[in-house]
């Protein structure tokens, strides 16, 4: 069993807040990250593809093939938008790092499997020092 | 002649496009930058200062005071913000890299001086690919 | 479950030496890193939690409690200070990386238990080449 | 338990090819990586070690014997060296990322259990978007 | 003015020999980078480019334009080669970093004027500890 | 005219107090750099050399020689040390980094001079938002 993982980087606007609460409340949970306007991150995806090597390609995973799927399922969804008011598979979800992981998590499970090989992990990098980890589970 | 240089990180949403023209023209220009809804950064900020080292502290200039003056003439107004709609000294002004630096000059280069230092570079990192550096002329 | 970290730096000297050897088996051993005067790095802590999401919020935790938390029980501690003779939890540790991911771990481990979150794991980044993590057992 | 990792990077040439398929069928699976005079890379290796800490040093490996490992079963044999040509024990062995973590693993598993340590992870870093690693199993 | 930087990577193969001297003039003189069977790096080429700020687009050049000259006159013809068999533009020339550098300034120094700006600098990266930079003259 | 830099990491302790001011004025003006013990960080230095390209070899200078330059001049007198204690050419200097510049420029700016190029900078990063640069006036 190998891990394989694929970097992509997206640039998008986000803000956390509550719509079922006051912007007192939102502030006083969000701070800064609730303000009206929004505010955006470079967002760093890694997606780590577990499976055996295939030994005529000595690959799990063709990186052509999990660089599409990145790309068709996640990026082109997510790169230069709005995380709140751009992307259908993200309606009516807190753009939180931690729920992005999830969502993204549904978006290619399915088509990596296709491929032979199973997904491991959602991992999203938000800031230097901001970052989380999504195993499925 | 030292030069010294402070780095900050702001989180910023922006969106790039000429009110003055039509969608489809600022979409032509600015691709997926003209985003209706704005997409965002995690923009550095390299400051760069010179001056003669003080032979009492062998500084340039007091870090403490640098990083006072980038927080409170640029980090507080621009940090989790909508470039085109929160920013005091961003109005009327096109929220690219190039302008941001050349605006960012204008906050700091008195209070810099102040401290008998002189502004030497506005230094922006958008992306890992992306950066504007601006000597004030 | 999701996994999430919270990076933050501090600026500390250490000296690696075992007090009952001598100095000739301490440079042995150690090497320059036995050094009477002691070296310094900038080490890199990332803390990360494990944890359900809050449905209210997209958390975890609420990023403002655990650096809070890495702040008033380990930073500050530790940041600017000589790890041999500045912190009261090394006291009669021997502060090698290792040591400090233990340490760090029941420094912090009982905060975030009553933030609704559990601690997974620690990590310290020495240098660029040298790295320690800690689970908890 | 203690997980310690230490880092060493190498900068070697490869080739993706399998040298019973066509040109075409070549071409069509490894891309540009299958061009004939070869490409290279920067490759970061970082090795996981894990053990208990000794108490008389607060080790689990002396980075010292851990790092002379590593250079002489590994980073001597391929640095600035071709995957493809030079390197004994990848003789027979299609040079992908995955195969590499694989031959490493078995290179110094037997070497670090000598010190009392087990190995735990071979990772290695191709380029800034492509990782792999392996655990031994 | 304002000086705008793009940044694009290639991962190349190349070999520094002089092909008049004997074999071991050539590994005294270049030691492992002399190696028959080349090595490689994963390269970093940063394009810096001077002129004055359009007032339409806040823009010195637009970043598309810049990134597909890069592309098209360097990159294409880099990536994924070997520097001394592969590059049409390199033949003769020692694909050392420094030559590297003098000639890509030739490739694209015209067609960055056709969109009324200037090349200032090419920076090349080689490795974590080896950079490059010329200025044209 | 081509500019080559070669990097090179230390790890040092240092303490900034001028040794004729109360401790009360220390604290005042340096902070926490001020601590008793001593605090060190991994500084970066980064050697910028400037000279034509030798024909014969592609190179300004051979970064064997630069290397063993920076070495033998500075990086064994100040790696793993104390800088306020260890440093023979650091006696009666204050260890800030403005000034380990400078004193970093005179210890190689000679031996550079010998094969037949020019020192053009010493950058030295002291933490990820702190650096200096020097141009030896």
């Amino acid at each position: 069993m190998i891990y394989i993982q694929r970097r992509a980087i997206f640039s998008a606007a986000h803000r956390l807040a509550n719509p079922s609460w006051s912007d007192e409340k939102n502030q006083a949970v969000f701070g800064h990250c609730a303000n009206e306007y929004s505010h955006g991150h470079n967002f760093q995806l890694i997606v780590t593809v577990k499976g055996e090597v295939n030994p005529d390609t000595g690959f799990v995973i063709n990186l052509v093939d999990l660089k599409a799927i990145m790309d068709s399922e996640i990026i082109q969804h997510v790169d230069h938008r709005n995380l709140n008011h751009d992307v259908p598979f993200m309606q009516g979800i807190m753009p939180s790092t931690e729920n992005l992981a999830m969502v993204f998590w549904q978006q290619i499970e399915g088509p990596i499997a296709k491929h032979g090989a199973a997904l491991h992990c959602i991992r999203i990098v938000e800031t230097e020092n901001n970052m989380v980890e999504y195993y499925g589970e």
